[in-house]
C-alpha cells in the first residue's frame, strides 16, 4: 500500500496541459448544462405564442438550476485556476486528485436536471447539495495537497494559514441547503444560489492593505 | 457592498487561460448548435428519398436558424479576441463579467432551437432577438470595463471614442427584430440574419486611412 | 461592396487562438459524432445476448458512418494544420472564411447520422456525399485564400503551383459518389471510405526527393 | 503501397497541436459519459422523494459505468501525455496513429452506456472489455511506434526496454474480464475497476532508486 501510494509523489510535469485538460472539461460543462433546457414540444398549438409562454414560464425552475450551476462551475473554474498557480509543477498524486475533481464536476450537469425537472421534491433538492458539497470538498482536498506539497516557495508566505479552515465554510452551507431541502426546497434553491457568492474570489488572496 | 465590488478590483491574472476557457465554450456552442437538428423519423418509408426529401425541406427553418446563430457566435468570438486584446491583465472583475458574457452565450442553442422548432410563433422568434440583444448589452458592458479598468497603455491611442455608442445599434437592431416578430416573423429573420453582418469585422480598427 | 470587402484585408491577429477555436472545434465534432450511436432498446429481452448482438450487427452501418466521418474530420485537421503553417498571419478575411469552413464542418454530424440511419436511401447517401464535397470545396478556397495573400515568404517556394487543381479531386469523389448513391448506396459508401486515403498526407509536401 | 506507407514518414510538425486535439478529445469524452445519466422520469410521482430514490439505485449500475470509464480514459490521458513528452516531433505516422487511438477513444460512452443500461447481460458487460483492449492495444502501438521512429535521444536511456512487454497486462486484464463476463457479469464489473489501477501512473518512470 505504501509503495502505491508512493507512486504518487513521483513526475514532474508541466501544468500546462494539466489546465488545459481541465479548462477543456470545465468549458464543456458549462455549455453541456444548457442541453436541460429542451424546446417545449407545443404540439398542435406550434404558432401559439400563449401556449409557449406558458411552457417557457414552467421552464424557469431549470433555467434557475442553470445559472446557480453556471455561477458555482464559473467559481470553480477561477478558484481552480488559482490554486493551480500556488503549485510549482504537477506531480501524479496532483494529476489524479485534479482526475477527482474533474469526474466530481463533469457530474454536476445531472443533479442540476434533477433539481431543474423537480424542483419541489425534497430529495431532488437535497442531492444537489450533497454533491455541491462533495465537489467542494474534494477542492479542498486538492488544495490542501498543493499547499503541503507543491507549493511554490516564493508564494509561500502570501498564503493565508487558515484558509483550509475558512474553505470548509462551503460544503457546511451546501449540507445546509441539503438538509433544509427537506423543509423548504425553495429556501434550498436560495441558501445554493447565495453560497458561490462568498467564494467569488479565491480566499487566500484576501489581504489587509498595509 | 462597496467592500465586496471592491474584490473584484484585485487579480492581476494571465489572459491566456482566460482565453483558452472563453475559446472552449465558444467552440462547444457553435458545434451543439448543431445537435437540434435531429435525424429526421421515415418511419416504414426508410428507403424513400421522397419522404425524407419532403422531411429535409421540413428543416430548413432549422437550418436557417443554425446559420444565423453560427455566424453571429463567430462574430462574437472574433470581437471577444478583440477586446482581450486590449487588456492588460485580467482582474477578478473581467473573469466574472465574462463569465456572465459566456452564460448568456451558452444559452443561444435553447433560443435558437425554440426559433427553428416554432418559425411562425412571434414569442420564439421574438425570444431569439431580446437573448441576442441581451448578449450584446453584456458584451458592450465587457468592452466598456475593459476600456475603462484594464486598457493597455501603448494601444489607448487607436480607440475610437464613440465605439460604445456605436455597438449600440446591435442590441437595437435586435429588439427591432423582437418587435417585428409580433408583424412577420420571416422579416424578423431577415433582420436578425442581417445584423451581425454590420459587427463582422470590430468596429474599432476602422481607421481613417492617413 | 467594395468598402464591405476591403475590412476583410484588415487585420492581424496571431494565429494561435485561430487554431485553439479550430482544434476545438474539430475534436468536439468528432466526439459528437459518436452519439449518434445510441444504446439499443432491448425492452424485456435485457439480457438477451443474443437480442444485443442482433442489434448491434444492426447498428453496422452507423458504425460504417461514424468510421467514414472519422477519418474525414481527422484528414480535414491535419490538412487544416498543414495550411494554417503556410499563413504568415491572420487577417479578418481568413478568419471568416475559416468561420465559414468549420460552420461546414460542425454540419458533419447530420448527414452521418441520416446516412447511417437510412443506408439505404438514395438521397440520405447522396446527401452525405454533397455535404463533404461542399467541405472540401471551402477548405480549397481557404487553402487558395492563404496562398494567395497570406503565404509566409520562406515557405513560398515549396508550393507546388498545381495543389489547387489536384485538390479538386476531392470534391470530384465525394460527388462522383453522391450519384453513385442513386444506383447502388454501397458502392456509395465504398468510395466516400476510399476518397479521404487519398488526401490523407498534405498533397503539397509531396516532394520529389533530389 | 510501399509509396503509400513511405509518406507516413514524412512532416516534421510541432506536438503542441497534436496535444490540443487530443486533449479536447480527451477532455469531451469524460464529459460526454455523464449524458448517459439521464433524469429519470418520474411521471405523476414528481415530488416522491421515495420514488426518486429508487430510480437514483437503479440508475447505480450507470453510475459505477460511469466511474470506471472516467478512471480509464483519465489513465489513458496520463499515460497519453506521458508517451509524447517521449516524441521528438509528430509525422504523419504518429498524427494517423493517434487519430485511430482518438476514434477509439472517443467511442467509449457507446459501450459504457450499453453496459450501464443493461449490466446483467453477458455481451453488453463483455464488450466492455474487448472496446478497452482494442483501445489499450492502439495505445501500445503508438508508444512502440514513438520508441522506434521518433524517440528523443535524451530520454533514450530512461527507458524500460520492457515497457511494452508489460503493457500487455492491460489487455490482457481486460479480455479476461471480458471472458468471465459470460460467467458473472460483475465479477467483470470488478476486473475493470481495477486494471486501470496497475497503470495508474506510467509504467517507464518506474526507475530503481541509486
Amino acid at each position: 500500500m505504501k509503495r502505491f501510494l508512493r507512486r504518487f509523489g513521483r513526475g514532474e510535469l508541466p501544468l500546462g496541459r494539466l489546465e488545459a485538460f481541465s479548462d477543456g472539461v470545465f468549458a464543456i460543462i458549462v455549455t453541456l448544462l444548457v442541453l436541460e433546457l429542451h424546446v417545449p414540444a407545443l404540439g398542435a398549438h406550434a404558432d401559439s405564442s400563449g401556449e409557449l409562454g406558458r411552457q417557457l414560464v414552467a421552464l424557469l425552475p431549470k433555467f434557475l438550476s442553470w445559472l446557480i450551476s453556471f455561477v458555482i462551475v464559473c467559481k470553480f473554474w477561477l478558484n481552480h485556476h488559482h490554486i493551480m498557480e500556488l503549485a510549482s509543477h504537477a506531480n501524479y498524486g496532483l494529476i489524479w486528485l485534479n482526475s477527482i475533481f474533474l469526474m466530481f464536476q463533469s457530474l454536476v450537469p445531472f443533479p442540476t436536471g434533477v433539481m431543474g425537472e423537480y424542483p419541489e421534491n425534497s430529495l431532488a433538492v437535497s442531492l444537489f447539495g450533497v454533491v455541491m458539497a462533495v465537489n467542494t470538498l474534494i477542492f479542498i482536498v486538492l488544495h490542501a495537497y498543493i499547499l503541503k506539497n507543491l507549493l511554490k516557495p516564493e508564494v509561500a508566505d502570501e498564503q493565508d494559514p487558515q484558509v483550509i479552515r475558512k474553505s470548509m465554510l462551503g460544503p457546511a452551507f451546501y449540507l445546509l441547503g441539503a438538509g433544509m431541502a427537506w423543509v423548504s426546497p425553495w429556501l434550498a434553491f436560495g441558501l445554493y444560489g447565495i453560497t458561490p457568492l462568498f467564494f467569488i474570489t479565491p480566499v487566500t488572496r484576501e489581504k489587509k492593505p498595509a
